[in-house]
C-alpha cells in the first residue's frame, strides 16, 4: 500500500491545461477525470459493469452523509469496505457529509465541535465532527477522503464567509490529526484531501489556498464554487484558486458542472471533477451529446430513428434511438432512466478523455474553444 | 418469409410435458417457453441487451393496448415495426388488448361490435374491434398475434361465461377472416393464435376448445385461467383444455404464473407462457431464486454477503450481494428494480431451460416434483 501519487505528464502551452495520472491501491486514473456520483453506494440508474465497461470510469464518488445514515458503518465495516458492499473495485472517493448536511438534513446546527443534524429519512440526531467524519470515510473504505467543511451559499457575506473559512481551517487541523492518528482501514492507503474555502472574495480564497496548501497534502480541492454565483465568476475564483494551489498535486473541484464548465475549467488547472447534473439531468430527459443539449421530451423526437448519439464509443447509445428513448421517457419507463444516464455520463467520460489526448497533443485550447459552442448548442 | 412452425421433439412418457421448437422469421423458439412482458415495448427495468445475453430470452411480448395508446401506430409503421422501434430483434407475440381494456381503461362498455373504452392516459375514447385489432397488430409488426377475446373474471355465472364465450367465438370469426384478408406488414410472417375461454365450466371449454382447434391455427392459447380461481381449479382447467387442444401445435397459456405454477402446467401439456410476475414482484423486491422465494427488503439479508442467486448462470445475480440489493431496496435506488428484474427474469428462462432438458432426459416428473417444493421455500 503506497499514498496516491500524482505524476504530471503533460502542461499545455496555450492554457493552464494538464494531463496526469493518479496511482492508488485500486488502479490508475487519468487525469483530467470526471467521477460519476454514486451518492448511497450505486450511481443512480447504472450498474457496476456498465460503469466499468461502457461508461468506463475510473473513479466514482460516495456520499459519506448518505452512506452513513444507510446501509450504516457496521454493515459496510462488516462487508469489508465499499469496494466489497458495491463491487466496484476501482478507486472510491467520499466527500465529507458537510453539503449534505447543510443541503439534505433537518434542524442543523453548527457548533466549533461539529455539525448537529437530524436524519432526513427517520428524523435521527447525529452529530459530524471533522474526526469522525475521517473514522466514517476510514469505515466507507475511501482511496481519497474529503476534510469536513462548510460550504458557504452564494450570496455570503464577507465577515460570514472569513468566519466560515476560519472554521473550516480549524476544523481541517483537527481533521488531519485525527486521520494521520488512525491507521488505513483495509489495507490499501487512504489519503486526505483538504478543501479550499472562502465565497468570492479573493483575499480569502487566496488565504485558504495557502493555508490548505501548507498541509502539504497529496491533492487539493475547491470548494463553496458553482452554488449559484454567475458562470464567469465560477471561472474567476477557480482561476484563482488553481494560480494558489501546488502545481504538482492534483486539483479537485468539487460538483463542477455542465460540460462547457468542466472544458474551461480544465483550461484553467483542474484535474478532477464531479457532478450530480449528468445522472439527475438525464433522469429527467436532459441529454448531453457529443452534437449538443437534447429534451428528449421533446415532440421533435418522435420520430428521429437515428441513435441518441452516434458520436461517442457507446453501445447503448449507438443501438437505441431517439424515437425510442423519447417514448421511453414519455411511457414513465424505468428504462428511459438507465438510457439517459448511460448516455450522459459516458459522454462526460468520453469529453474528458478527449480533452486529455488534446493536452498530449497540444492542440487543446483550439479544440476546446469549438467543444465548447458546440456542446451548449440546444438540438 | 414462412408461416410459425412448430416441431414436437419430445414428449416425456410420465408426464404430458413436451419439448418443442417453433421456428419464426425472427428466429428458433425452444419450448417449453417463459416471455418476458414489455408491455410498452420495454420489459421493464432492463435493457434488450440485457434479455438476449443475460436473460437469454427468445421472444418478449408487448401489450397492444399500450402500444395503441403510445407511441401509437402511425410512429411505429414510421419506424417500421415494433422490432425496429425498441432494437429487439427475436420473436415479439402482442396480446389483443381485450384484457387490458377491462383491466385498465375506464367507461369501457361491451358491444357486439367491439369494446368502447377510455384511455387510462388521457381519457380519450377508442373502439377495439376484432378486426381494428387485427391491424394494431400488424402496424406493431408481431410475430404472433392473438385474437380478441373477452376473458371472463372469476368467479363468474355460468350463464354470462356462456354468453361471453360465444361472443368471444364470433369475434374470432371475425379476426380470422379480416387477419388472412390483409397482408404482413413488414415482409415477414405475422401468425394469429386463438384464444379459448369458458370460464370454470367444463362443457364450455371443451366446446371452446373444439371451436378453437377447428380454425386449424399454427397455435393456440388458453385465456381466462389464473383470474382469482383456486391453483386446483387452474390446474384442473389447464389439463383439460390441453387435451382437447391439438398436440402438433404449440399451446400458450395466457398469464401463468408463479414459477411453480409453471413446472405443473409444463407437466399438464403447456408449451409457451407469459407473465408480469417476474417483473412486478421483482420491482417490489420479492425475488424467485433457485433454493426458493426471498423478500429482499428483510431486515435477515442486511448483512448477507452471499450472492443473489449462485445456482443459475446470471452474471448479475452472482456478481452482487443479497445484503448489497436490500440496501439498494431500502435506500430506493433505481439500480435495486433492475437487479431484481434481472433475477427474476433469468431465473425463469433458466427453469423452463432446465425442464425442456429434463423432458428430453426423460426424467421430468421427478425433477419437477423435487423443484417444486425447492422454489416454494420461503427462504
Amino acid at each position: 500500500m503506497a499514498a496516491l501519487a500524482f505524476e504530471l505528464q503533460h502542461t499545455d502551452n496555450n492554457s493552464k491545461a494538464r494531463a496526469g495520472k493518479m496511482t492508488t491501491d485500486h488502479g490508475e486514473i487519468l487525469t483530467p477525470i470526471f467521477m460519476p456520483v454514486g451518492t448511497a453506494g450505486s450511481v443512480k440508474a447504472v450498474n457496476q459493469q456498465q460503469l466499468e465497461r461502457d461508461i468506463k470510469a475510473q473513479i466514482i464518488l460516495g456520499n459519506t452523509y448518505h452512506l452513513y445514515l444507510r446501509p450504516g458503518t457496521n454493515i459496510l465495516e462488516e462487508a469489508g469496505g465499499l469496494h466489497k458492499f458495491n463491487g466496484w473495485n476501482r478507486p472510491i472517493l467520499t466527500d465529507s457529509g458537510g453539503y449534505q448536511v447543510f443541503s439534505l438534513a433537518e434542524n442543523r446546527k453548527l457548533k466549533e465541535e461539529g455539525a448537529l443534524f437530524q436524519s432526513h429519512i427517520d428524523g435521527s440526531r447525529h452529530l459530524f465532527t471533522p474526526e469522525n467524519v475521517m473514522d466514517i470515510q476510514r469505515s466507507i473504505g475511501a482511496d481519497i477522503v474529503m476534510a469536513f467543511d462548510e460550504c458557504t451559499p452564494y450570496p455570503c457575506e464577507y465577515a460570514y464567509a472569513k468566519k466560515s473559512m476560519e472554521l473550516t481551517h480549524r476544523w481541517l487541523d483537527r481533521g488531519f490529526k485525527h486521520f494521520y492518528d488512525t491507521p488505513d482501514k483495509y489495507g490499501y492507503s487512504q489519503n486526505l484531501f483538504p478543501i479550499v474555502q472562502g465565497s468570492i472574495y479573493k483575499d480569502l480564497r487566496v488565504a485558504s489556498c495557502e493555508y490548505i496548501a501548507s498541509k502539504g497534502a497529496v491533492g487539493n480541492a475547491i470548494g463553496g464554487l458553482s452554488v449559484g454565483e454567475p458562470e464567469e465568476m465560477m471561472y474567476e475564483f477557480t482561476e484563482l484558486c488553481c494560480g494558489h494551489l501546488p502545481s504538482e498535486k492534483p486539483r479537485y473541484l468539487m460538483g463542477v458542472g455542465t460540460p462547457w464548465n468542466i472544458l474551461e475549467c480544465i483550461s484553467l488547472g483542474i484535474d478532477m471533477f464531479d457532478c450530480v447534473m449528468p445522472t439527475r439531468n438525464g433522469r429527467n430527459g436532459m441529454l448531453f451529446t457529443s452534437k449538443g443539449v437534447i429534451n428528449i421530451r421533446n415532440k421533435k423526437w418522435a420520430t428521429d430513428f437515428t441513435p441518441i448519439d452516434d458520436g461517442i464509443d457507446c453501445e447503448t447509445s449507438n443501438y437505441y434511438t431517439k424515437a425510442y428513448l423519447r417514448h421511453l421517457f414519455v411511457a414513465n419507463e424505468i428504462l428511459a432512466l438507465e438510457l439517459a444516464s448511460l448516455q450522459n455520463l459516458t459522454f462526460y467520460l468520453w469529453l474528458v478523455g478527449e480533452a486529455r489526448k488534446h493536452i498530449i497533443a497540444g492542440d487543446f485550447r483550439a479544440w476546446k474553444n469549438g467543444m465548447v459552442l458546440r456542446l451548449k448548442q440546444r438540438l
